[in-house]
């Protein structure tokens, strides 16, 4: 179905507020060309589009928003009988957050398909639904500001794409400066310190990550000190630590390996156990590259 | 001469645009404790205040400044006979910028001291005066939105600090694309690539900083892919690339090993010449950690 090539960003022949009657519609304009799957990606590309239907009304607050991406169902139902596997478009939408390659939106409200302009994924986690026992693929979705539009870039010589800037954000508070001069800066998985030419620099991690939709505690045993590289791959899922046992697991060079910690650091082991429910992404669930 | 306790923030007895005569007038209200140091801070941590005085035009933007640091001079005269060190002042205004805490900005205006509000320190860079040779402390200082006004933390038991951000502003835009991809996503300086769920992670960076003072272009012949860690050495001074061999210097695991380089990534070494000069901190010039 998706024939013609995917494009990216606004597209002028559809304006915000443009209204489609159906999925052919929105197939023929380009706009979004699956005529089911909810999310239209290019293999090993960023996702171009999202249709959201059907959200829990807590999900949409206008322009912030949470959407669940595809898969798990019985075919030809609604009816979920698997996990959602991050492959496919649900990969797709990580690489939109990676990239910060915004997505348009598009709402089905009475029957029509509405574009709502362009939303940047700021967030991945997984959720299991209370009602079915399966895990979702969940994204958070941010409006970006219409006054300073993002232009797609034609590959033929188009208009040139606007550049992007992909924000990490590193907190500090008194907790994060806390946990940093209780470990002197050392990663509690790596062990690493990196010396920068006044000071060494660490940053401190959230296990259960801060505000909508996991709202996590600043607290002391909610955070670890971590180097960057590990921040990344602990925020993003790739490594997690084991409640059980406190050992790390899901990265061949420190599996196995004890998590650093001292006496005056207390955990609360539940933002672990959330952590491994909700960010880490277990090694079998890891699909296409 | 700061015998008071520094303070850090908004002062409540210092509204914006509060003048002041002369230095013992700002000592006494603890606006800016020492009375000729133009750096206020405290062992360790931090400046709270900064005085500038007598910058050249261009380097006062209003809402932008660029300062220089402490030292360097002839006791008793404004004659540079050395290279400014990273250290008492100079190290403080790193802290500022690795933590958030914003500094007090005081300008002298026609023989008295104006408070200007709270400004970030953004950046950090070394400067060579054509003037006399001798290198400089530089600094990006910016004004903060003084609608959401920034509360200190008194130890005994004042208001409660407002949460800082640090953000690492990671650039996506076509060179950096192109660059990860040459690299596969592998660091240049240690080779480490990040696997994450759905793709290995890496960064882009510019060897000679894009934007005021530096300059550098968003050119493939400026960027270098690498892991956040190293990312964070390189673009604060910790570690250099010698243009003339190609190796790395400046940390103890890395030195003297060779950059990582594909033949199709053709890179400018004016710009590691640049590098050096402006961003790395040799090992001799770094001071109090």
């Amino acid at each position: 179905m998706p024939s013609a090539p995917i494009q990216y960003g606004e597209l002028p022949s559809v304006p915000l507020g443009a209204e489609f009657a159906n999925r052919r519609a929105l197939h023929t304009a380009g706009a979004h060309r699956p005529l089911q799957a909810g999310i239209d990606f290019a293999p090993g590309q960023p996702a171009a589009s999202v249709i959201l239907s059907g959200v829990y009304p807590d999900d949409d607050q206008g322009d912030m928003v949470v959407c669940t991406g595809q898969g798990g169902l019985e075919p030809g139902t609604s009816r979920a009988i698997a996990d959602q596997r991050l492959v496919l478009g649900n990969a797709a939408l990580i690489r939109n957050r990676n990239s910060g390659v915004p997505v348009r939106l598009f709402r089905k409200i009475g029957g029509v398909f509405r574009y709502d302009g362009l939303y940047a994924v700021d967030e991945y986690f997984r959720e299991r639904y209370a009602s079915d026992g399966f895990l979702r693929c969940r994204y958070s979705l941010r409006a970006l500001n219409h006054s300073t539009p993002w232009v797609t870039r034609d590959e033929r010589g188009g208009p040139i794409r606007v550049e992007q800037t992909v924000l990490r954000i590193v907190r500090d508070t008194a907790v994060t400066r806390q946990v940093k001069r209780l470990y002197d800066f050392t990663c509690q998985l790596c062990r690493v310190v990196l010396p920068t030419p006044v000071a060494p620099y660490a940053e401190a991690a959230h296990i259960r990550p801060l505000g909508r939709p996991h709202f996590g505690r600043d607290a002391l045993d909610n955070v670890l000190c971590l180097c960057p590289n590990d921040h990344v791959l602990f925020d993003w899922g790739a490594i997690t630590v084991l409640p059980e046992t406190l050992t790390i697991t899901g990265e061949a060079v420190l599996e196995g390996r004890p998590l650093l910690t001292v006496p005056a650091h207390h955990l609360d082991l539940l933002n672990f156990d959330y952590h491994h429910e909700a960010i880490f992404v277990p090694i079998v669930d890891r699909g296409d590259r």
